[in-house]
């Protein structure tokens, strides 16, 4: 077998550790969580990795450089899913780390640096609706208000470390300072169409969008559906849905993406006027500027379809991160890695899509490499990715470290 | 005290018999259900009736006319109530029906018909889901396949009939035939805001809604929310809140109600395009032409948004029933009651809330009287109605039996 087989022959494996036997669903903090993390430690040290699990659940391997106690280039992704998710985000960018250490192998103590892989607990926030729990641990930016989020069963943040064995006291040990880092490089499926158009297999990214997340509330009054004349009725699922039409006609004009993922409605009878309505925000655009300029757009025009229709409108802020741009030095580190597949004059992209290089960002400088997918399928059974590409990946990868590790044996 | 103050006394001591301490729950073939039948018949009995529970556990009473065994005129309404519910949907017809027979007291033995009153055991569907139970009984339409039907506890019609200590082979028993029968009239509070708009305390009928109900459905794909960019996406959602926006606009325009309670989108995530939607549709019109004309309308409108999108929209019809239009001599009678309270020219209305009525509309003809009630709220606790609107309501439907007695000796 190829390396890019039993790559893909692991990512398939992976699945097995799911919350449903229908799909694949794996969330922070869960059994699977659990059951992943203990064979992804396998395969690292298969790979030659001294392996621990971090005090926020993420999965670690390293291998020293040619001396002990060097900095680390990290290379990782994450290892939870979203609900229904397909195999290889996040999943593709851990195996491609543990088999570049793997290729390295004995040349890893050679390096002027230690080699480090993560498989970060949570990137999607599938579970406690809040993302990048995992690598903004790493990062030294976890938040004490995260204790009392809670799951849909109303679990705490705080009682799922404690049932997954962790000590929530000590979840700053999962840091690292910015000395112990020399970068971090992070492959993942592209999640859209660009690569695929331009007939290539891989990309190096420029930038990680700036994104906002919001819980946004539209209340009004639960009534008789019978008894309810049009002129009486606060109907706040109606003017949920002028909103959610409102936030596509402003996210096309802007230039930008938004998306209501989520909706509820109480009392969510058949024959009862809703009266409250709750629905999630996903904004994301290529500057913190354009990010701000759409939502305040969007903001005002819900305010005036509640106006209208005599609702009250509540938004509550959930996430916020700024465009996170990657190192000069690491797009080209991948870029000539990259070149090394034969693709002379590497595409840049930036990428819509958040990734845990966004936290990492915050300590130390990243850089990303994107692998094509199949007509920019993400988050769905159907994801996939062709061989050659992750044959490809593989070499870009393996080439990305190793010119790192010549420019620094340069200088 | 009034007669108005003892209705309104025993609307309130009837909040006893409930399955829930915090409010008012009282569903067919309960304990509850037993009891308040015991109390309704001590007050018919009083009234001068001969009381018996029928074998659909419905509670009647009877007065003969001036001869034995003439056909009856039926009054009365429902004795059962929705989860959390107020104090008047339906009782206060029941115990409307039972003061005027006690006012008419041995008068009764003077008209052309006999006098009886019931108190139906399911009106609101509220334990087996389907609604009318027993009022369809009476009505001699049955259904053998609802035998089958469970409640939430799991326990069968059928099983809940031998439980009250009712026989379920007899349940034809229950059944009335259209020559034992003059006509039905039933009181009801109007839960809606139109006698309260218009300053009314009472209104005639003229014709209960036809409805019809339905799970649509839109499909599109889910996709991750980064990566799609507009032109590749097909949100589900996005088709869903253009198409509850048309629902209701046609609606209006249409002099109908349409009402969207439910929604759910699959798969749910704040960083997914949904790839589903299915959402309920509650459609109510003073006539059945009216309702389908408007449903023709819907179903186009949202055809065309899910083509321009890229969407498969469909419809499953979970409940049909057509218009009940009260006979032209009983809105007559109910009128020329309300007339001899005051209200010299009354106001007729449709009724888009379903009753009783609908169901014994099968065996015999029908008119309602309508109780203003505060704010058009009911199927709440804070249901009310005013005692000077109770008064009329009584002097209304005692002249209307009175009416309906002199038109048949007159012919």
């Amino acid at each position: 077998m190829t390396d890019a087989e039993i790559l893909l022959a692991r990512c398939a494996e992976l699945n097995r550790f799911s919350a449903r036997p229908d799909g694949l669903e794996r969330v922070y903090l869960s059994r699977e969580h659990a059951q992943v993390n203990s064979r992804v430690a396998q395969w690292m040290a298969q790979a030659g990795l001294r392996t621990w699990q971090d005090a926020a659940g993420n999965q670690c391997g390293r291998r020293e450089g040619r001396t002990p106690d060097l900095p680390a280039l990290l290379l990782g992704s994450h290892l939870d899913t979203v609900p229904d998710a397909g195999s290889y985000d996040g999943m593709l960018g851990v195996l491609m780390a543990v088999a570049v250490a793997e290729r390295l192998g004995d040349r890893v103590s050679e390096l002027p640096f230690a080699l480090e892989v993560i498989g970060f607990g949570d990137e999607e926030g599938t579970r406690f609706g809040t993302t990048l729990l995992g690598s903004r641990a790493v990062a030294g930016r976890w938040n004490e208000a995260w204790w009392d989020l809670r799951d849909r069963d109303g679990i705490t943040l705080h009682r799922a470390f404690t049932d997954f064995g962790l000590d929530p006291t000590r979840v700053a040990d999962a840091a690292r300072a910015p000395e112990e880092l020399v970068g971090y490089l992070e492959a993942h499926i592209e999640q859209g169409p660009h690569l695929e158009a331009a007939d290539r297999s891989l990309g190096y990214v420029t930038t990680i969008a700036a994104a906002r997340r919001f819980t946004l509330s539209i209340l009004g009054e639960a009534r008789h559906a019978g008894g309810t004349p049009y002129p009486r009725r606060r109907d706040a699922l109606v003017g949920a849905s002028e909103a959610i039409t409102a936030v596509e006609h402003i996210a096309r004009t802007c230039g930008c993406l938004a998306t209501v993922g989520r909706i509820a409605v109480a009392p969510g009878a058949v024959n009862v006027v809703p009266g409250r309505a709750d629905f999630s925000l996903d904004l994301r655009a290529a500057t913190d500027e354009d990010r701000d300029a759409a939502w305040d757009m969007i903001r005002a025009r819900i305010q005036d379809i509640c106006s209208a229709r005599g609702l009250r409108f509540e938004a509550l802020e959930i996430h916020r991160a700024a465009a996170t741009p990657c190192a000069t030095w690491l797009r080209a580190a991948v870029a000539s890695g990259i070149a090394t597949t034969g693709d002379a004059e590497p595409l840049g992209l930036w990428s819509p899509a958040g990734h845990d290089a966004m936290a990492i960002g915050h300590v130390t400088d990243v850089g990303m490499l994107f692998v094509r997918c199949h007509d920019g399928i993400s988050h769905h059974p159907s994801e996939n990715v062709r061989e050659i590409d992750v044959a490809r990946g593989l070499d870009a990868l393996e080439n990305a470290v190793l010119a790192i590790a010549g420019e620094r044996l340069r200088q």
